[in-house]
């Protein structure tokens, strides 16, 4: 039997860490005496606990505790981190700490130092100005990358607090078509106010579907009017968008009268194809070929944007951007510094989008099947809300709600 | 090999009945000759074709010649209809013949009669004024009950018929989240102030999960502003209506805030019990407790009813009907001579509604799942159109157009 | 500023419910101070608390410690329940307390008593023999019903307590269709296995899609072999499994084959017509003319069955009861006394079966649509399990490892 | 009032070609005459139809002409086609011909020839070895492409086609999860063993839920025991497979035990840094260090693969193609003379890969959801069919017939 003692201090219990701990040390196969715990008596008080961790062995005693600091558990004691440089390009040394997407601190050199870039299922390395989160293929040789989570203390943003005077979460426990999808557009837009206020940037991740259920002309309205800090989507939705300046049709469905046009699937190859004559959307702007829509007001604002390309695209459009690791980095810069993600009915852009994103930026996930939303939204924080509705009526919703300001 | 002269005349051809036609008599294992084609020329004219059908023995004959009823082939000459004597109450004789929802004529004592009480899955019974469809249990000893499909001619509503000048099924073909609902929304309204015009009922069918997305008053308006002429629903609906006049919660959720109240969930048992205490949601009004609402304004307008029970009901409700052969007597007389059957989002309702409404009353359904849209969509005929979408806003959009006149 | 003094004794930390509890004193508006927290130190000690409620007025107090009594937490101190007695048939008094479907107590002439009939939605009476659950229909003019909750202790089930032997819920947290099913069997045939040797009944609830998917042969032999102890069910898959047996198809689709048969939608109507004819099913089965399937092995072996009529049901089949009250009744003398209930692709009948199932009853569910079975499973407890597959080839699974035995 | 005489011959009618023909016409504006309708009598004939087309104008006349070749009407009398020459590169001459995915000829030096390469959306270049279909990203300056549809013949698969011997879409018209699966898995499996016969190649497209749902050994057994010609996926799918390999998990869940490991979701980054150890997943083939599983039996036997990258991706594993022009050409590759693809529980890779397959290709397509079934099975043939099941158990229930074999 070995042992280990840690500490954690936060809001224990109404954050519904406590158990999670608990439970986690049992399952590993571990087992734990609590050896101190003063309770926050009243809301405000955080509590402050003390676990003797114990094992049958030492292997299993690091990998428990290990996975505690994910909930915001350290070592009792600092210890400096150890770093072991990488030997090949893109891979990490055995034991290396994989970081989750909640702000994270390791104790180096004596003092506890904030990791920079925080994202998930990436390596912690030691830069010059201090740690930072680098994705394994960026590994390069030489690197010191941090082993084990021994010096590592998470900071978990805290689920469904009661204390917390934050009121985004205001249905994450209950993701459901039945739900009155105007209210939450309400409350949505009234976070946007206050991001805005704060001067905090609102990027969007959107799907063709924005423009087939009839919303591309309210996303248009919310990015003209200043709503928008970066726009992230695929070739479809540019293309589809083309096809309805162009055409009037989305997919070939006529999107003023609703009639499907025979063949009018093929408008997208002829939007794909009038934007090769000019050699760009931003060439065709420029010949006035093109003058109003969605990306027409993303590209006229100067709004950030990636279109990140896909093993399904037709055309491409020339903006889309076809390597996908150049892809991923564009995401990135973009997502940086973000507020809140709002995220329109495409699967995939928004996971590759939530893959990049820390855990404290608010993201809100529109889409008519519960079980996206559900995907989308489980991010374990009171930060990311679902919403189960038609995204065309809810983008009008939303449009309308902050146009009235 | 036997053979039997069968006749069709009709828009055959855009009608996609044709192709039905002959691929039914193929894979009954049947043949055919087609000895006669009268092609219409142009769009207006009808096609008259003549098939010789052959098959191996009198009984595929038969059976096929009977299927090819429900596309509305008659047999080549008329023979006069027979009628066989129910025995013991609710059988029906061998081969009775076994109704479709399709407007139906049976050429009995020397001409075609139209058959009264269309409805599908019935028997044919010949009573004093003429034929009518009786349903199974109805049967009683002595019933003259039609059999075989010999004397029987169908006419099945034009599927998509280019020649229609009845644009209702605008978005028949393609049930799909990926359209606009908003302007579904403005095609229902142009049909229903059409059918107001022409004195039509229009009957909705509802389920409490319009309540829950907020779609309660909008729908309380249209009652109110006349546009609803029969109401059907379950027990559900109407207690959710009630907590959410009484509490201001569905399901235990503030409507106003979209919070999740603790135990909120027995606002419901709660709204029962005010009922109890009243004796009825009637007593209830005119005690002035209940003064605002759908079922108020349902109740106030005189406006038909009938909230069917289920196994999975609390209460119920003093008005709701738990004996099921009286609610379904209910629904039917409801659904006699409307013009549309507006179903939102409730399967259950909406199946029992569909089984006694004829081909040729237009429905509309509207749910946030696919699949429950194509099923109660496929009536095979024009008149059915599915929207797939958040009936909460879609209802508000709805209102919001007719609520413009 | 009011206050009450409170306790909860048990697995507090590891069960989560001290967030919950904790969380709920806030959100409702009041306040607290934990006067006293004894942990249990390691997995296997309980914990013992003490609150001290906090309130603006008596009101907000009395109506959050009721709220917290479906969490366990009770009075410090036993305090007589007051009973008030039913002026109006059917109607409860006011503040009458509204049941969970956990085990509770009621503190009534001077001792803790067991309530009996546990269910949700009910008021509690006190009775000769003690108290009991009484459905608010079934409240008659006298009956003295339980008011307040201030006398009341509920012990819900812990909930992914590390503590419990009981792996049951396996994968409870992650109710998804990216799940291995054929493990899902194999973990619920050793549930089944367990409780039949411990004599504890097994019900099953199932509809019309376990025939449509291939599923009938299956579940008929775990009938057949002992292992169903009830069947709830409503008319379409009794209708469905005849016409199976009878004509090969189920709604038309031959089964052997996957062919839709033309018109085969009507052989439901002439299976509903065959029993007709003999007045029933079990009088076919006397005849000779019923020899195999689900309902003949149901029916044969004398396993207590409901088939509980619906609005949309055709027939009905005679065995079918059309009275909703009676059918209720009829489910929860089925239910009493189970130890599982397999839920098969039936959300109508499976929520209808819920509300009168106490919880510690393990339930499973299995059904294509992940909303469903996230609904079904939602019973807060470790007792639900929840299986998104296909159900016909789940129950082939669970049948194949059970005939193994 | 203009004109131009078409004709059809085919099989018209049991096709349900006739139909959609003329209600393109109407529905376009334009209108018709039957100038000669000579009806295939028997099943065996073909018809052959001759339509006046009339339209208000050159425009209307020539664009309903051209959107009516789709279906196999073409213009009477052969004119020879008409080619421009690209200007600007991957920009097509205005009105260039946009393909289908059916079997094209095209008029041209007085004869009919076969169009090469056909696939969806591309251009008709006019090559030395003759007319070939080419993306409109590959066209460069002075390729001679095809304007018009006057010289076109499209020959699209004939849909339900009565006299057809082939019963592979047996289910083509009812996608529905209220199927019979296992009936499905014999069904496909029989078409397995007679392309196999025959010498041609299938092709699998398959997500990582296949590996989440315990589908991956059965899969790889396909692969092992030589049916599967060509390996088509992303990079999840991969990881996945080595992640169970290496830790019996999939996304962090055990698949022999079906537990959620805490922190397990951490372990596909640590097989991808143990493929980024070696180099490669060959290069860990040949250490000895995976030895078994999906991608081990795929790049053992030297089966073509491709792992197309996407925004989304961890990793990448080194074996992924992250440049999305490189990925669309190695499934191109796969995907030529394939004749079966098996589409497995991945909307984005079968959509990319069903772009670039003819028409005559037969796909299948499992999925748990039938919205992803629907959009993929819906390619106009007899040759797509759905299956709405677990993918999971039933990849195992195909598996298990084959290797009965």
């Amino acid at each position: 039997m070995v042992t280990k003692n840690l500490i954690h201090t936060g809001h224990l219990i109404d954050s519904g860490l406590l158990t999670v701990i608990l439970n986690l040390i049992i399952e590993e196969g571990a087992d734990y005496e609590i050896t101190r715990f003063d309770v926050g008596k009243t809301p405000d008080n955080e509590s402050t606990m003390r676990i003797l961790l114990k094992a049958g062995n030492d292997d299993l005693l690091e990998s428990t505790a290990a996975k505690l600091t994910t909930y915001g558990v350290s070592a009792l004691g600092e210890s400096d981190a150890e770093w072991i440089k990488v030997i090949r390009d893109k891979a990490a040394p055995d034991g290396f700490y994989s970081t989750t997407n909640h702000k994270t601190e390791v104790f180096t050199d004596g003092r506890w130092r904030l990791v920079a870039n925080q994202r998930m299922d990436a390596a912690v390395v030691k830069q010059h100005d201090g740690p930072a989160c680098v994705k394994l293929r960026d590994l390069r040789s030489g690197d010191p990358v941090l082993v084990g989570a021994s010096s590592v203390r998470v900071h978990p943003p805290e689920v469904g607090g009661s204390g917390s005077a934050d009121s985004f979460a205001f249905m994450n426990n209950n993701i459901s078509s039945e739900r009155n999808a105007t209210l939450s557009a309400e409350k949505i837009a009234a976070q946007m106010r206050e991001l805005r206020t704060k001067g905090e940037k609102i990027v969007v991740v959107a799907g063709p579907v924005v423009v087939h259920t009839g919303g591309a002309d309210a996303l248009a309205a919310l990015v003209r009017d200043g709503w928008i800090g970066g726009f992230l989507g695929g070739n479809a939705i540019a293309v589809h968008d083309l096809e309805y300046r162009l055409f009037g049709t989305s997919l070939g469905v006529d999107l003023a009268t609703g009639r499907t046009t025979h063949e009018g699937h093929k408008n997208h190859m002829m939007a794909i194809n009038a934007v090769y004559s000019h050699g760009s959307m931003n060439a065709m702007m420029k010949a006035g070929d093109l003058k109003e829509g969605l990306m027409y007001e993303v590209i006229r604002t100067g709004t950030p944007y990636c279109l990140a390309g896909s093993i399904r695209d037709d055309g491409p459009l020339p903006e889309t951007e076809m390597d996908m690791i150049e892809a991923q980095k564009a995401y990135a810069d973009i997502v940086e510094g973000s507020g809140m993600i709002l995220m329109l009915s495409t699967m995939l852009h928004s996971i590759g989008t939530g893959n990049m994103t820390p855990s404290w930026v608010k993201t809100v996930c529109v889409d008519i099947n519960p079980a996206v939303v559900t995907k989308l939204s489980d991010r374990g924080s009171a930060q990311a809300v679902g919403v189960v509705s038609d995204v065309g009526l809810f983008i009008r919703a939303l449009a309308r709600v902050l146009s009235a300001d």
